[in-house]
């Protein structure tokens, strides 16, 4: 292949672009996303997603695996453009580069296509207008742990493809299906499954831990500032709480998450 | 009292080693460390720190407490300072300040601080060299809701009072006792106790759910790079995994750790 096209100069549309798609209008109309990082980028190129470009600087590498990765991505379909150093930095979206920056295709899947595969009983976790992507990222890690077959993110305020998102859930979004679906539509799709729901609520009486969490099972967080909507407070299934120590916050929507998502592993084991 | 002081320079002295307690040496050599942000000064408060010095600039305040805030905080030892909007955003660590910044005196705990009230069951974390201010204050938090009664902060990478523990903990380093202790006498103290260690490695074959997670404990949890030390891997009474079902890095020494807290907690209910 030929040796990687080199752009020198920051006023390259190539890179005014790249900057531009830190904000969701511009990453939308161009129906694409940044993708930080070696391990990031390995997770998109394992899942085979066809990433359009990739730009890199040597000077910033951290390991030795960069040219493998890179030769990987373009083998794969990926457009391969070297940044010096300086540059680099200018595109990075991270304070601490580590030389890689890829540009990739979004992509919307729906409820239909969360067919779960035969003798797999269903698993999932809802999220509702969660307002930080460092959250959203953490709770993608933590039912990707859990081994939930999608996240259902309901009305969100936060950009499924938002760079804090990606770097948070340190590529997992790319293993995890998420469906961004609104709540009306999702309940009737887990009702017509008989999926029970099971929302998370200081409100509730019941413990996390005495409840039945196994079978067809969807675990409900609600936003870190206003819980739960009322929509799901009445019609899920079922209402539990965390038991709580300590300071009243102490716990945040993703260590809930975490939590409620490990103990229902706990009681599926078989 | 008189009106609080006014600085306008960004040259003045108090504003420049402000800045200097960023780094660790020069918080060391101060005996203090920075406390910005709302919930954090107030957390503060509320557990009888005495504040030396409380930075404030109007300009930024997110809400309406902010001056029944610094009524307190002057009552009860600190002494003020007015910036106005442009010199705080300069000395304020945050990227969106809240129009908050404390000086407070760092502390020392030792283990013999540590007597468990009577009729309480020992319930410890032990963390060995974490790595990120950030995991380092979000486990302060779950140990916080778990009911731990102390954080022993073995071999410490990161240091406790580095602003991101305390903007990660919310606050919560205020609450939950810490102890930083070299390895051998943290075991030791434990083991005068009685008190049994279970180590989470992945290279366990138990599950963490199937150990006896009852009576006097202390969860130990290693870095997140290299994970434990074969000190502990050697020397804790138990050692357990947590089952994984997705990518082999989903979950991080955090998340790790509050599952693993919050097992102990359900087990150990009444």
């Amino acid at each position: 292949m030929p040796p990687p096209e080199k752009i020198t100069s920051l006023q390259n549309p190539r890179l005014k672009q790249l900057v531009k798609l830190r904000d969701r209008r511009s990453r939308d109309e161009a129906g694409v996303f940044l993708v930080e990082g070696y391990r990031e980028i390995f997770r998109a190129l394992e899942k085979r997603v066809v990433l359009h470009e990739l730009y890199f600087s040597p000077d910033w590498f951290l390991g030795e695996n960069e040219p493998a990765l890179l030769a990987r991505a373009e083998a794969a379909g990926a457009k391969l453009f070297e940044l010096p150093k300086e540059a680099f930095a200018k595109v990075a979206y991270r304070d601490r580069p580590d030389g890689l920056l890829a540009v990739a295709p979004q992509w919307r899947r729906t409820l239909e296509d969360l067919a779960a595969p035969p003798g797999v009983t269903p698993f999932f976790l809802i999220v509702e207008a969660i307002e930080k992507p460092g959250n959203l990222g953490t709770i993608l890690r933590g039912a990707d742990a859990a081994g939930c077959q999608a996240v259902i993110v309901c009305d969100p305020v936060t950009d499924l493809f938002n760079p804090n998102v990606v770097r948070a859930s340190t590529g997992v979004l790319f293993s995890v299906p998420c469906v961004v679906e609104d709540r009306e539509r999702a309940l009737a799709w887990l009702r017509g499954r008989k999926i029970r729901t099971v929302a998370t609520t200081p409100a509730a009486e019941g413990l996390y831990s005495d409840a039945d969490l196994r079978g067809p099972l969807a675990v409900v967080m609600g936003s870190e500032q206003y819980g739960l909507s009322d929509f799901w407070l009445k019609n899920a299934d079922l209402a539990v709480r965390i038991p709580m120590a300590g300071q009243a916050d102490s716990l945040n929507v993703a260590m809930a998450a975490i939590i409620t998502l490990f103990e229902a592993v706990r009681q599926r084991q078989p």
